[in-house]
């Protein structure tokens, strides 16, 4: 079998001076997937390329509103839409937390016969073989609204024991004066003492002992650097939890899709026209 | 109390050489309400104003796809927020079945104080204030595609009994040679029979002695038109049935809104940034 | 359209010496509302009277256990059925906590084409309507027991995050010596701190940050008269959350039915006999 | 251990003439337990009594209406709470369909130690402990809403198949002119057809293999006779299925409780006063 | 009716210097069941005989791990199936938590017309007739998961208020130096203070006041003995809750299957072949 | 990356001469692995071994009984835990329908850090990522219950629909004289028709029709070679619907939980003992 070929989306592509400070809006395809150390080795043996985001259309700054992820979503589908008629790519791999356009992206991969995957969708389906209950562990108030949201969709509100909140905004105008995190992630990765990662340890530690979560996802990709810190420091709490961040899972579940040669069901995703069409949908 | 002032505002606005055959693109508010007649009396105590909606980008016919809903729903919040911007209306209610933009729309408006309504979900609150289950007629595979996903979002899975599909799907480049709708409404006005009628008058006896729905709910805006007839058809055959169209329900329900003074509560829809953060939001 | 007809029924009346102390047995209409000045204005575009209840039987005081709400909706259905073959109401808001006879008085006022509502239920529409969770400050232990039930049959338990109590009970025999739920309302009215209140604060706030709750329903119409303190002091605190009492909740949804042409649906609440029968009822 | 003190409590007593033709309303206390022959084993190993019913207020004929099972649970309750009073019995088993004022009466018992059972209730728990899902077969479209009712209050509609509807209404002015299930069940014990029956097992191979029913309930007592004949003809037909009657399965259960010395939890059903208040009550 | 005749079955037999000190494996059928007088009066009017349980071959030591709640099931049902075989029995009672082997025993007993029951089931099937939410008090984290499992098989998600664990685990090689429980047993049982009892009444109050539980079940057999204890302590501190261990309940759940003349369906546990087959399971 | 070491292993090993005539008790690793040809592509990318399973002690046939799956269940956990105890695996894939053993090796598994998965539980988890509900194809009333369990144990039942009975029961002493399922394979291969295909089909239609199955899954092992003929005739018969077998579901789910680096989370399978207790375990 020659090698798969994914196509990695980010969900929106800012400015080069928005400031953002967490991934740039240009360079190698590995600069454009941030964290990248942490997911390379799930890229070792596909082909891949990497697509900074359609250009954002909701102002010059990360997303935290439904309005926000709605705007991004209408933007991205048209990255993916393209993607798909090049003929070049058997996967397309949705960057981000939130997952702006993801269903509506399945939809469309199938026409070409392209897997589409996304963070969330693959972090909570990963989740639940590892153990029935998985907490989320989210920066803000605004991003826990539309991770609820995803956990509805996707129907694992029997899963999820709760979103926990650490309170860590996105750099975005209504957050001016907040701490940056890409401060935090700064210091973490000098070895520093990191806010953020004590903020999230506490609400690991809160999800597992009063929510029941028997495994951790992050829910913002701003948040994703943390997996390796926070796992490690629930281990030496003694804490057997595995932490999920979305790229990997993201990676890996289209790379599993490909492998099982499918893409989604036509029967939750039909064609246009459907193939068929039956007298009753089942909700 | 003053009369209070709605917006209504459509979907989407095609072009005036469209074809679709159920509304115009322009013309008073009155003629861009479909089916005003039916709902007119709903907008006697109000002042109110109609939008032709955001003009269509996903191209120039109706909209069944996943894609196509999204791309509605991007242009339409647009509207949505000059619309509170203006400061002229204590509502908005958007008009057609699949609810684009409902729930962003929410978010915008309570930043606003203005309250938003849409068809499906006022449907669903309505139908199980009048019984506990509520099955869905709606029109093709994919469209019911659409109304599963706000059953789920709006969290009305064991209230709905099912969607039953009479497969009339809306004029679109793929459903080319398939009957028209607008055809079947004529017919029907006309007291002619209409085989989008029948079918939909067996699927709601499917739906009621099958399913066990207690009430139904047209899904497609393009079906609110059978409301009467089919109430009538099924009171004929003995049931005892509520039948709803999501015009009168979305505008009801904007009043009533208006009337308690609410809009939405503002731990479902933040404030940017949030008035006060929680430690955990619960799913 | 003429305006509607309302008659609003309390849930029983006790003598005048019953020393209640939160509303009469006799006196106008508006003095039959206990709180009038709260609804006032949701009256304003109606026709109504009001009923004192039918004479308690289950003793000269107030219900809290399952055996006296039954006895009190035993004796309401009476009034309602009564009114209901005057002929001249459109509509019966029942009155109080607990919604005694509620179900049955639908079944009623199907026959003669009456809507009917009660405080409760159309509290917990309206909360979901909202938002998703909805918690219950209620009054006590006892009280509590009828709420949930109340809960479960009209299936908001996927809704409802818990009834917090805060340990005012109704001046009855069984509760002699507790503080009088009179005399904290006075108090609150006059400017001056209520334990009562303060419970109440702390229930809300714990319903929000513990529970989940994104919209608070009063349990007792003896705690009706807190709404707009607890809103307020809620929104102090930086709460943006939705207080429902269930008279302006009861009131509102009659007139949505009336505007509506709706009372229950006839598979939900049958005619007796039936017009039709299905072989099989969903549960 | 002495024998326990059981007393069986009819619905409601009608008047002599009243026509029923299933039970009398004076007699031996064999005499007022309906189809006694079939239940008199599980009485050998007690000591009994049979009490009539409360004198009916609701008309001179059989219930089927939410407002009827009203009026009949609360003259019950009276009876109920004097035979505790009297301190000679152990249990109280609440005798026929649809459970009028059950858990009202579990609730007076309480205070004074008595158990109380009720058939659908204990025929529900037996259900459940033989399969995980059980239908109901009962006699009528409005008798069926009494019974959904109770699915409902009892928390078993995940365990519910469904409501079965053989249609033979009760001896009621609504339904002059039916068939008469007096005549039914003489054919039936004559050995000659009955249409009763043949409609019940109908509905039970219904139940079976479209439901996915794994035990049988009848939901009417005035069904109960019905039990051997319906078990016989589905084991000729080769389903190897339990059908349960309500009044073995409430006495049975009323002698568990003695012998577990159990009544309710006071927690969910407190005394009055509780002995002890919870801040937050789940539902 | 001739006394009904029992077995009672251990989970396993240890060697005769294992040192477990909670029961022996040999000695009188009194001897062979665990805290014998607390259970006693259950057994006087049966005919009954204990088991020791088949020799242990996972170790010799109690079980706590899923691996070895298989290989004690799978030693236990020999003695089930051999036991059935001699005609001997009527019902077999299966003693211990974690009820290994159950649900296969029960497909081996409809065989031969024998009832089997086991603690677990019949403390969750009794906790719910007796209130709705019922909580489990446990010993330590790996018993826990089985417990769970036991939960969710027997389909009480919706009933249990969650696992308390006191963390007291069985003398296992793993546990080495832990507490013992049989010492905690006889401390109490000489009137001086337990730790694990002081745990088990912090985990049920835990239970109520948080997870809102109205009965209470000890998990595993080795707790079982502070069942008057512990409801005691819960009665002093004004808490009116059952708390139910698991002996006393699947020896009466057995009785009343006995008097139902029941053993369970034959459509949950077919025949062998089936005597027919449907079309299609309901899950 | 070097290659993952992945260890196949069957659900037991019957004599040579029982006459099972779907795989053998020897030979080649590829031999060993039922219908090896449709899934040999899975294993190309690894490095691979096959055991024959224990030696059957439940009888010389297959198993469809509880009693049978558990009998096998406890035989191959010894397998697991001495493959485990060689090193030699990175992870253990369960071949086989039923998942005898699954769970307990999962346990089993993680004290030695390698991955297990089994062939229904990776099949349910593959299904919900294409589509929100599958249907379960099966063999026989007996081995549904299995299936159903499964179901129920790895809690899917709200995306499950229903198992359909296709009634081609295994080749064990109880099912004497009926159709051979080798002998359908073996038509069906040499293109010939076969019954057990065209029941598979028509239940496969069923599901999707009336069940509102968006995906299918195979049950037992012993109809996995249908998998591939099935979906050629629903995609056929305009249906556009995968269907998976067990084997490819379970070899993919280890590798990537290989790649993932992940086995179970250590608080769904504690560590004997559990690295640290929680107070309270939720279900």
């Amino acid at each position: 079998m020659s090698k798969p070929r994914l196509l990695l989306v980010n969900a929106f592509q800012l400015s080069p001076n928005a400031g953002y400070g967490l991934r740039p809006a240009t360079g190698t395809r590995e600069a454009l997937v941030m964290d990248y150390a942490n997911v390379a080795r799930h890229l070792e043996d596909v082909e891949w390329d990497a697509h900074p985001g359609a250009l954002a259309t909701h102002g010059d700054h990360p997303v935290e509103m439904r309005e926000e992820f709605l705007i991004v979503a209408a933007n991205r589908i048209r990255v993916v839409r393209e993607a798909c008629a090049t003929g070049k790519y058997d996967a397309i791999v949705l960057l981000g937390g939130g997952d702006p356009g993801y269903l509506e992206s399945v939809e469309i991969g199938r026409r070409f016969g392209v897997a589409v995957t996304s963070c969330a969708h693959a972090q909570m389906h990963m989740a639940t073989m590892l153990g029935q209950y998985f907490g989320i562990i989210d920066i803000s108030e605004t991003h826990n609204a539309q991770m609820a949201n995803l956990v509805v969709q996707y129907r694992f509100t029997e899963h999820c024991t709760g979103i926990r909140n650490i309170d860590f905004p996105l750099p975005r105008p209504a957050n001016a004066g907040r701490p940056k995190i890409s401060d935090e992630r700064a210091c973490a990765l000098r070895g520093e003492p990191s806010a953020m990662l004590d903020a999230a340890f506490a609400a690991a530690e809160a999800a597992i002992e009063e929510d029941g979560a028997e495994s951790l996802i992050l829910g913002c990709s701003a948040a994703f650097w943390m997996r390796p810190f926070l796992e490690e420091r629930l281990r030496a709490a003694g804490w057997d939890v595995p932490v999920l961040e979305g790229f990997a899972c993201a990676i890996e579940m289209a790379k599993l899709l490909l492998r099982m040669r499918l893409t989604a069901s036509g029967l939750a995703f039909p064609m246009d026209p459907p193939r068929r069409s039956r007298r009753r949908k089942r909700v």
